[in-house]
């Protein structure tokens, strides 16, 4: 695999005790260094794709709104990998919240190497959907160099494996979210075990693994006479 | 099928100008007027039972917040059948509400008889549900005489197929539905298209009509090497 910089990059945010952030350019490379050079074309090209990409592989999902107990928005997801009392320190109050929130934050908990594995992983992913634009030849390379040859056109829906259209990203935009970033384990966050899928697919999906949502769908016709 | 009642039953519901409630129990019945004698059993024994089968047959799904723009909260469905102009008169301005919201409110208007026969029918199918109280022998025969002879623990879940228990109601009341009215066809509200369903399967279902649901679901299968 691609030896990185791996330099730490410096932020202001209040996490930053927790987890450096680092630079994921190549070892050895010129000017600034950079967390997410891979997304680089996408911030030029398409600003929503690459934060939506940034925002799944690092961010826990969160209510849109703010209140005691229906828990945080979005937060890190290797913050929630902290102790109930090390997130009192960032003002975060476990307690307060009810546990199936809890419950929630906690499964969504991932290192920080993991998830720069999982946007490295959707942006191989994505340039390889219908539609998708052509990716420059150095991040194609270097994500090449992570995950094989890309074949374009060839990213399929997790759950239903029918081809997703890049297309689809647009539809969000207008407010509602075609395309999911999909875990085949919910409970795993690592570039392995995720995907795209279509908002129905992963909704249909819900909490369950990919076989055992498999072997449900297939009871249901067996019983249904199907 | 049973002669009933009818009368016209006065309330002071704002809705009562475009449809007046009727009795319906038993042509030359004694007593008062009743516009739900079939769910006196369960007003009774467990209101939380009563009370969603009355607003799952009768409301429209409603947003749980007031906002402009999200919708009113639950609405009589039939109430849903007045043109934009007639529902300015009751204060409600579909116009300025989202595409998406109007379609969703106009999908789920019904007429008042139909209405009253989709509680008749969730009414028999919970008796039926394994772990249901008995019936009292009055409303049974009543239901019987629409929908024909009760076979005690037969209601299944209309998309899995499996039993559904009377006791997950219980958990409804700990915040979590976990028995939900659900359509064959979603875009029909009448007695024959109605029935339970598991949550998660009421979900996995979606917008689609039960055939197209099966029929997705075995594409899934097909294409998954299933």
């Amino acid at each position: 695999m691609l030896k990185l910089c791996l330099k730490t990059i410096n932020s202001r945010s209040k996490y930053d005790g927790i987890v450096q952030k680092r630079c994921h350019l190549p070892h050895g490379h010129k000017g600034r260094c950079d967390e997410f050079p891979f997304l680089r074309h996408f911030y030029e090209m398409d600003k929503s794709v690459a934060d939506k990409i940034k925002r799944d592989s690092t961010m826990t999902t969160g209510a849109a709104w703010k209140s005691e107990d229906a828990g945080p928005n979005r937060i890190l997801r290797w913050v929630m990998l902290l102790s109930d009392e090390e997130l009192k320190n960032f003002g975060l109050d476990m307690s307060k919240l009810k546990p199936g929130i809890i419950a929630k934050l906690r499964e969504k908990a991932a290192d920080y190497d993991s998830c720069i594995e999982v946007a490295l992983k959707l942006t191989w992913l994505v340039y390889q959907m219908e539609d998708a634009p052509q990716p420059p030849r150095a991040i194609r390379e270097y994500l090449e160099g992570f995950f094989g040859q890309m074949d374009f056109g060839s990213t399929v829906c997790e759950v239903c494996k029918l081809p997703i259209s890049f297309k689809l990203f647009e539809l969000a935009q207008r407010g509602k979210a075609e395309i999911e970033t999909c875990h085949k384990n919910p409970r795993l966050h690592n570039a392995e075990n995720v995907g795209f899928a279509h908002r129905e697919c992963n909704i249909a999906q819900g909490a369950k693994t990919l076989d055992d949502f498999y072997e449900w769908i297939e009871g249901i016709l067996e019983r249904s006479g199907h």
